[in-house]
């Protein structure tokens, strides 16, 4: 059994295999949240199709990341369903706001959480994984950074809206720039986005709506362009609330979970292996003609022009 | 090995298996045009994935479709990548512009391409379907007929519009009505739409844009309302241009295909295939957070704003 | 001063004067629901921009509202702002969903509520139009039926969704079928749609989102076809919840004025004569690069992707 | 006659009056690139409708326009419909990528393009336009930069993505920031975007897509926050490609003026007051229903799914 079956009563997600990848093609995937969210159930789909995976993980990050991952804190979460083990072919030190050495400030180049590693640029990074790997067959973004993600935009500086882009869509781009090269024709890249980049959703603020707004634009761009070079595809996945602890940062999640559970046409909560599965599908051979696309995956609570648990709609019942 | 590897160079879709659907959980398939389409590579895909798959098949072709069939004029387009042949559990005749036996016009009723057939309106055939398989997971819909496609909308007619919305969006609508309280939680409907209903496409007439229009739109309600009712997701996809008989018929197919191949992100002919295996996907549990969605399957055609070949442009290089 | 100033509090729109259309130039205002509406409204600004307007009224609500007329119970809501009195140059007995005289059914014909009456189809309106007018520059297309509107889309009959269909999607082309070739160049056509067409509205049933999806639809490609054949525009306006008779005999009007109210980025009531100003606008030469445009006037609300006032974002508060 | 009539045979612009904003309300109009582009043709529509208009001019191009301007190099361009000539109550310098004073590197300060100048950061611009005239009514946003536009997204750098950005998006953010609280409550605000935010426009590279996907989140995020607080209402409009010095400097525009006046549904080239009317019948209490919403002045170009010239097509017909 591949991607455990997930937990609300109407799936039936066993003896699933969404795609396996031919073993010769490693495979990289990069995020720097590297539990419980989206990208490491992400990672698990991926190796239950067969994957290598290797990792990009947030400088600051990566010690405590090792640390538990050697500690065997992980484990629970690294089951597969096929009985094996969740395993990276390599982790590599990532700060995608950084194109290369040259872009690294002194501050942070001396800062002790950044001390020891080195190469975390992304054009460094995708020189390591040339040099490992020759070939890769899947990138996955899935890293976003807003540092003002709990105030309005009009509340919102310059700074923290250019540093919600250049972490949140800019560092795509960047990556599509240095792993586009790297990977074979058939390849995909994916990332996540969210609904706030096309309708209006008070508290994911900061310019976070902005930043998705951009990378929803660029996966069109980048597919025509990374298309036509490499011939590869470029899709990102539009996700429902998920109460992981990423999302939790953003201080509104439990909200959006309770909205999404009263007013989506599935009212169910959704499970971080329910994105892990498109995410798969959309990497794999099967969804060859799929290029350009943001796809729900929210229990479809984008489609609804009207939440039924508003207060107005509840009065009339009363 | 499933669905057959796409022929295009730079997918490898061998060994890969999309979704296997509990083989206790019969599935109908539902279709009226049935060779080389989208919905016999859907119906392969499908059954290659473990479904048993009933078909609906519109009742003036039911004679030579079964025919056909029996003296093995489809056997080479029946083969499944795991050596086996695509199989029906049951046939039913069927003509979803018809809900009830009342529906059924006197001239209809006596046409001798009718004759001999009987139970085929929606309701008569979902009374069949209850009574030899109980419960279903999978609703396909892959039909359409629009009969002055080939007229600009400035020109069709009202009956030719309503035609076209009672036999490719109704339809839907009527199928859902009764079919879904066949269906178990957590299976799934799916739809074919185009391009055409959210951009102008002159040459798809004759009202055809207006019913693939309602049709996303009906895909986004029912999602919502069979979701609430049944629990059952609903989706369509948008499929780009295929050289099939059915789409051939609409007279600027070729056009199409070459057009789509020129200006695409990805550059290759559609394989039908490559729509089984969406819709396979859409159909399995792995998609269970996915619904009202319009999922386009069309090299990527539809993300484009500018066509790179049109006459003007090329002037410039000249 | 043209149109009337609304009444909330922001807005000043005194001695404004959106489009003074030449008065040699003959314009024709079709609706059906002639009092208080989106209609109504756009009649008086056009009239304030100097149009001459005629009517076609649909035919069993023909008499009582000629005889309110004459018996002054109009008068109040027939003041112009510039101290006139919206005045109409003819009135025409319509009814849309009949396009020649053999379209009519013998009960239609003689039904007591159509005795008296003839020339009601679109085509022979039209051929009343090219006699009494020659030329018109507007055609404003202010009509919708949907006999099931109270159902959900999964108890909606054929018949009714088709229905809906006839009398509120393809009335309009039908309209510009016969009106589009008595345009001047330069004209402009416009229809009302709303936001379920593109988003899930419960309580607006019947096929009517799907009708309002295919209107869309349909006014791209009109916007296409009749410009490059009359060199008109085709627009259409998704305008907000408004207490008219019309919308509260959908029944739920008074739900999504609050709804509206409590979630709009704009937080008042929609005025008949906001949608009014927009379609004059529209219907004007100012508007001469604008076709094929689905317009938004509702406050905004359909920029929300959030209700605010969810039950389940209050408890947080609470 | 206020807006002068286009050019192209069908439009009949004349004594027209798009929106008389009352006289004593002065109006801010910003924007940088000064002469024969959007931007013009929305001051001289303003002032047509009674406005006093404002300039904020970029620095380093100040000069030489207060130079042009005083020597009648204007004149020409600045003639009203009304026989008379555009002016501006003010004319402040202005750089929309810095906010505070803080935010100008030594670098810029001590340029020489930039000496003599002060109070250009945009919340020093806000506090002169509070002084000198207390309360706006209206607010647009006519500037864009992207240093890297000729180049493909795939080599376009982190610098040139986030230097598109922060002109182009956050720029208008920071002016609602600065210029919302001075705006009287029913006032509005708009900019300008385009299509290649929504579709693959090759060749409109260097972040701008991704600076107008942003700029249209934020719109309507703009549109709820500001809406809230300030009673204003904010939008964008889409405009088709125009034959100005500053379009002319992305290089593809003569493309791309030939391409829409083959395949757009209105056959005429843009004209700037074409955009200028739009834009002051938004600004106007005509629309103040419309807030949040994207509206295309584009001839219909962006409806199109088809280009009707593609060399694919043609082919058929030869």
């Amino acid at each position: 059994m591949p991607c455990p079956p997930s937990t609300h009563p109407h799936t039936h997600a066993h003896n699933n295999q969404p795609s396996q990848l031919t073993p010769h093609h490693p495979l990289l995937h990069i995020y720097s949240r590297v539990k419980q969210g989206f990208g490491w159930a992400i990672a698990k789909c991926l190796a239950e199709a067969g994957a290598e995976i290797s990792l990009g993980v947030w400088v600051p990050a990566l010690n405590i990341f090792e640390t538990s991952f050697r500690r065997g804190k992980f484990d629970a979460s690294r089951k597969l369903s096929n009985g094996g083990m969740l395993d990276f072919a390599h982790i590599y030190p990532m700060d995608a706001v950084f194109d290369t050495p040259e872009d690294v400030p002194e501050d942070i180049a001396s800062n002790k959480r950044y001390a020891g590693n080195e190469g975390y640029t992304v054009s460094e990074c995708a020189a390591k994984v040339a040099k490992d790997w020759g070939k890769i067959d899947v990138v996955v973004h899935s890293l976003a950074n807003g540092p003002e993600v709990t105030k309005p935009l009009l509340e919102t500086s310059r700074k923290g809206y250019l540093a919600a882009m250049s972490a949140s869509s800019y560092s795509f781009v960047s990556m599509m720039q240095r792993f586009g090269p790297l990977m074979n024709p058939g390849g995909s890249a994916i990332s996540l986005t969210y609904l706030a980049a096309d309708k209006v959703i008070p508290g994911y603020g900061g310019g976070m709506s902005s930043a998705k707004a951009a990378l929803e634009s660029d996966t069109r761009v980048l597919a025509y362009e990374a298309g036509r070079k490499h011939q590869v595809r470029v899709n990102t996945i539009s996700a429902g609330p998920l109460g992981s602890r990423a999302a939790k940062a953003i201080g509104f999640i439990d909200d959006m979970i309770r909205y999404s559970y009263e007013n989506a046409p599935v009212q169910k909560e959704l499970a971080a292996l329910e994105v892990g599965q498109v995410a798969a599908f959309l990497s794999s051979p099967l969804a060859s003609a799929v290029t350009g696309h943001t796809m729900y995956v929210d229990n479809g609570l984008n489609v609804m022009g009207l939440a039924g648990d508003s207060k107005t709609l509840l009065e009339r019942e009363g």
